[in-house]
């Protein structure tokens, strides 16, 4: 990696970012959007006057698009200071990335980072002076930035109790190894840093899915350093963002980088939770025929209800034209079958982590050769059979990579229960609410989420009577369901 | 009331239903259903060999349909001894009673009972014999046996402490006084009765959403004696039954009690819950206009991103084609709404008590003229204005007083629930392991009864490996998702 | 065949039907589907105080039903005389028959006639007085009054020639013995009867495709004997009554029939014309997976581009669940398919005639035997599988065999056309215009139809500009599309 | 407009590209493209080995994109020589005419002409040497090349008689302005060159709905000046590239240039034809409620059947959040109505003109500011009320102007039906075949296109038997349906 420096704007905010000149046109696209995102604008409206975050540091690792700018500037207009990072290499808005570096925070992303440029900026995120400061809440999203710090913290306590220093030739994953340069420099340079960090941390909100997985299993094993809120599961995370989000980006995404034509292929998607529910709908409604592919026996008969085919893998991939992974899990589509796959089939993945599709397999294969069609778009060819598969976003995210991502209005949703899940961590820090354990935002204010978006939409709720609400014994202004309610 | 007497078959088993002579009939259509429901059948041949409900006593009151035929002859195929009821009074199939009477258990129900007439139904199939004695354990659909049991108990105790006997002229609402003469006259006979009945019983099973707020009511005020499961919440009941259970059985009858168009109309759904979704789409798919109405913010979101337009009943009142209320609360469409409307617009219930319409304010209203076209299918006209609205079930649950209720695929997921609810109560009365609480399946239990339904769609399972079981924290054979996931 | 005599009303009108006591009965249900015919109203409004029938003698055969009476209430509001008998064995609501014969019209027809009776009411209908006069006009639907006629005609003429008489028993298709019966037994009373019906007739008004296809024939030999309207490829026919009334009235049929879940099904159509697309999409609608049979590449390629599979029955014949035939043609399902099927499979016809599915090859299989269930809906076992097949309506129109047909709305649409056609023929006997040739009805007057069905449904229509129509070359108020336009 | 020079390649053929550098990735695309158009594949195969188009020069007016050039290469490998321009100002994908500029046709045309450049490009297309000589076919989309013809033969035949040379100042309308401006200077230089090149021409095969209007009111007032094949009324041109490939397009389009979500917003589709339907169902299955406005009552009453709501546009036209004007004519939204609109409601065009929404009315009003978000988006603000619309592409076909159009398998249908056209054309001229009047290919040819597009999709035909041909009266290879059928 050549050596990357750190640009300062004029009022001397640091940045790294593609192309500040773009910063206009980001301006203009960040407008543009805020009419989208009534939430996180009547979060500026409701709570701004106040500043509840007055002078709080946030590091936020993020998608860097046009809808997290106006998520950023909600944070700023409540008073927070912001650092920000991308938590995938291909999901930077560039003109997004210099209008919020020039307006608003210091941002440290670009489209199309290496491994090695990616954890550079993540660690920039995170570095709030000279001496080291960490800050005061994390917005996350996969969970690298909560990574970093416990790996760190980890490495850290080994190191002071008997000088082992991380190793980064002890692992063959190629990123877990930049990972532990990163930690293993640090630690030479300042060994209690990243506990310093940890300690000061009032609590991580997190995005995804993927996210949530892995600090559920740190509170499992006790390793939870500080407070999380899971946004994901909040209703109008993961049943709109997920669902209808993906529903709307992936058939973006295959248009953008193929063109190709979606009714009368065969789409497969492989995983039918909020994601996988929400590419399915979207091939299907697009004139595809769709086969699922599943685990899990209940989303297996969820698909069938809905008129899928479900099957697996193994069973359609030699007459698949589509093929979407949306798991959550490793190793979905691997190399053996993209070998029996139709010429020019399409192989993409929707999914957090880029190890659902072997990549790994095709680069090593002698006999799979790379076109790069445009930017993101690959034709891998097989010389043994002399027919190719079209790879897009090198296995990652391809909504993101291919596409600008989810649009503004359910990203509001979203990162309007993000600002809740920071203004809670803060408001509440020192309160003894919020242990080192995972939490799911309380019903009401996922029901205050949906509300704010309602009058956008036209929508009018019906209001309960005091006799109906009593009837069913809930408040007359809710919350209205239990806490297991399925929606 | 007529004086009802109980009947007897050839071998002695108690019934009264409405005509003996349909049971070949009904038999032939419980043999089809068979075929239709493969996890009440897979339950007989996995559990019946070992007769784990051998002997035991079980009262059930729940739609007495084809369906529900095939789920009482699952529960003495285990060894069980049934009595039964209909939970309501224009949801009974005639043949199927008939053919349950003749050859399996004991029934006591028909279609087209009057209150007094279900109350009594519902007395005789909790009469064990002629010593008062009790069921062993109880299906319940909309609880109105747990509830007549735990009145009884109340009432009971009301009486031992100062002697007050129920006094029916206490209330207003016609159906509760019934219940407290049935306890009034109970407790003349054997002030005991309802006390011994219910310390017999090792659990209810209860079916569906109304009952399932009663039973939570209950527990909150400790008033529950007796542990209950919660089938309605098996993601396989309420995801499945309530949705596409709904989608299928409200155009079913709509077509068959006023043949109407559905294509082309304006349709107004009230509640966006699981039901009012499988109604909505069902509309939607038949080439309606939908409205949806709703309190919950959350849903109504969920509505508008499915292009549903969300108003309230009053926006959309006077140019609805056809009302659907699916809420489970009370007074939703009222007689002022119904002389608003268009001539001949279509009224309707999907949930499980009639109270969502106004029928006490038709009935009552003085310009309010009834037109029975055929039975469950009433015009009402309002003299003032000339325009009249069609009435369908008078208000009950009209895919059942209309047509045959839900189809035998979704109702054996339900029901597979049941049977496996029943076993545990059974299994595990004493050990402790139910409380007087209510519980839900255990998810493995859920995807159980999922995995039973899925060779007769032909859905190939993928099989996680080993690998992917662990990287997503998960048993190879699951469960697969946390317990909070909402499908 | 016991004789049948013909009844009379009090008024000394003659007729047959099952229970003339159903005609209050009939009477509700006209009064509520002419709510739903705007069409069929305003034509009445429109044309009858001229009474441009009056005294017109119409003899129709089509669909004795509820929206039919609406019809031939229009027809009488305009002056004409009507006798009706019903083109379908099973099709017959018999409460509408029966409000109609005691207060409109001449009808014979009655749910569940044999053969023989459906050619007793045929010729009844026909015969409008002792002199053997027959009707001034024709609504047919199928064309079984107009090949009645001409094949009497052809009849009487060879007789005339050689004296020859019809052989019965020199035809093996049990229908046309009947047929040649009953024109032999003619002849011998009076060898020129149909000849004078034929000459006296001023045109036939077809409903459906295969009628229309036997008129071109008829046309193509020079053997037509008086104009015809072909009502079926009026777009608000094909388009509408085909298309939306199938898409309503075969999930409507199944259900009745069977209750048999859809969603989730593979459900398996012959014939993607506008029938076949109606049923395929209300499969889909309702969840079933659906694959499509075709002959025709461009229907294939339609279907595809909707997301369906194509293949041919031999393909799909063993996973199918529901097989309807669609296609107009013969011999689509055939005695070796059903033997391959599925437990339980459903098999149905939805095409005019019952030679889609091998009713014959069924009966004279030795090994195939038939139970049951309920009227129209028969279970065949095959002993050499065990397996059996569910056949609905004996292969006949399942719509009208199992539920009510079309529903009211789009019958409007269809029978608005017959009205028009039967005005059309009559006003312009004897100009010209008309010659014995098979004609469409003038866009303008389609688009006439599809006006009067606007304002029900709430539809506001935009109006051209002068300058708008001139540019597009229309005239501001249509018609607006060239003949070829395809909708 | 500054002069323009026309370039050549190393082999001397001439073209104007934006960058010849781009035709690699032209290429790799044009490959992928080839995959996806089985139609035009296989006529090379078919057609390519006897050259029928050996010479034959060959004039194209038609958007310049990559499947267009699959299309060129088709006709070039049967023989012909090609002259390209193409029929949009935005329309070029300019990586497809550095590909095709270089390795095999005369290509003009680039992404965001002016006017004056657009008619040059014309005027290039159809000059074929320095003696004035002009094309032997034409392949026109819109009818501009057959326009300049026509109007320049008729300007010469003014010239001619009494010495009138065009006034560009005549007309108010801009580009009709560089029409005559173009002939004029023809004239002076050749005052018989367009009627030498009419004289030359062979017939003209036209894509679209707009072109064909033309032609046939040219054929209607005798003023055609050779054959016509109207490729847009075949139905696997209508019913598919205006249908489905609308449905592809239209979200696309919405997609890049302002990734609004679609979903819960009101779209508002203007005109309901083979375009409008796409339109609406894209939007519908996007999640958005949708209003369509329509002047027809049949295409009306197809929108209300199904679920959408009919109205003018003066009702809807403040809430509407996304306006699609399909008509095919002019005037749809004005300015007064861009006015009323909610901020950034989203106005576009997917008809072949400009004249569909009131630029000039707002480019004319003072109060109304343009700013550019990027190409082909625009933000009109109203200074009077502080809001704005989002106008995309100038008003000009947005699927074009903001994606990159149809997909490749649709327009395989399309193109495949040019070639067959263009073939008829030349193989037929001189026999008689063709008079200057417009055809429509014969079905069979309409069938066999396709045919040809069925394996890649996986379908599987049905064959009939000649008994069942026989029945239904139809060759058993088709073609299979009469001349009226609407599919």
């Amino acid at each position: 990696m050549a050596a990357l420096t750190v640009e300062k704007t004029a009022g001397g905010r640091e940045y790294k970012v593609k192309d500040l000149s773009q910063a206009d046109f980001g301006r203009m696209e960040i407008e543009i959007a805020e009419v989208e995102m009534p939430g996180l604008m009547a979060s500026r409206e409701e709570f701004g006057p106040k500043q509840p975050l007055k002078g709080v540091k946030i590091t936020g690792s993020l998608h860097m698009t046009v809808q997290t700018a106006v998520l950023i500037e909600t944070l700023t207009a409540l008073g927070a200071q912001v650092r920000w990072c991308s938590c995938n290499i291909f999901s930077t808005q560039d003109h997004a990335a210099a209008a919020i570096a020039r307006d608003s925070a210091a941002v440290f992303a670009w489209k199309g980072e290496t491994l090695e440029e990616y954890w550079w900026c993540t660690e920039r995120a995170i570095d709030w002076g000279s001496d080291g400061a960490g800050p005061d809440m994390i917005v996350d999203d996969g969970g690298d930035v909560t990574l970093l710090i416990h790996e760190g913290v980890k490495a850290e306590e080994l190191y002071e109790k008997n000088g082992t220093l991380p190793d980064p030739s002890s692992t063959t994953v190629a990123e877990f190894r930049i990972v532990l340069s990163t930690i293993r420099e640090s630690i030479m340079k300042n060994p209690r840093r990243f506990r310093d960090i940890a300690k000061n941390i009032s609590g991580v909100s997190e995005e995804t899915t993927t996210g949530v997985k892995r600090l559920y299993a740190m509170e499992r094993s006790s390793e939870l350093l500080f407070p999380a809120i899971n946004v994901n599961d909040s209703v109008t995370k993961c049943k709109f963002d997920n669902l209808y989000g993906c529903r709307h980006s992936l058939p973006d995404g295959l248009m953008r980088a193929t063109d190709v034509m979606i009714a009368g292929k065969v789409g497969v998607v492989c995983g039918y939770g909020d994601v996988g529910k929400g590419c399915a709908a979207a091939l299907k409604n697009a004139g595809a025929r769709v086969i699922v592919t599943e685990i899990d026996p209940i989303c297996a008969l969820q698909a069938v209800m809905e008129g899928f085919q479900v099957l697996t893998l193994e069973d359609c991939v030699e007459y698949g034209d589509i093929f979407v992974t949306t798991t959550g899990n490793k190793d979905i589509i691997m190399l053996k079958h993209m070998i029996r796959m139709k010429n020019n089939a399409v192989v993409c993945n929707i999914g957090h982590f880029d190890n659902e599709i072997d990549l790994v397999g095709l680069e090593s294969h002698p006999a799979a050769k790379k076109t790069t069609i445009k930017p993101q778009t690959d034709r891998w060819v097989f010389s043994e059979t002399g027919r190719g598969v079209i790879l897009l976003a090198e296995g990652r995210l391809m909504n993101l990579g291919c596409g600008t991502g989810h649009p503004s209005f359910v990203m509001s949703c979203s990162f309007t229960n993000q600002v809740i899940a920071q203004l809670e961590l803060w408001t509440e820090r020192g309160t003894g609410k919020y242990q080192k354990k995972v939490y799911v935002l309380p019903k009401h204010l996922d029901e205050k989420v949906a509300a704010l978006h309602l009058p956008k939409l036209g929508v009018k709720l019906t209001k309960l009577t005091e006799e109906q609400a009593a009837y069913i014994n809930v408040p007359v202004d809710g919350p209205f369901k239990p806490a297991h309610y399925r929606y």
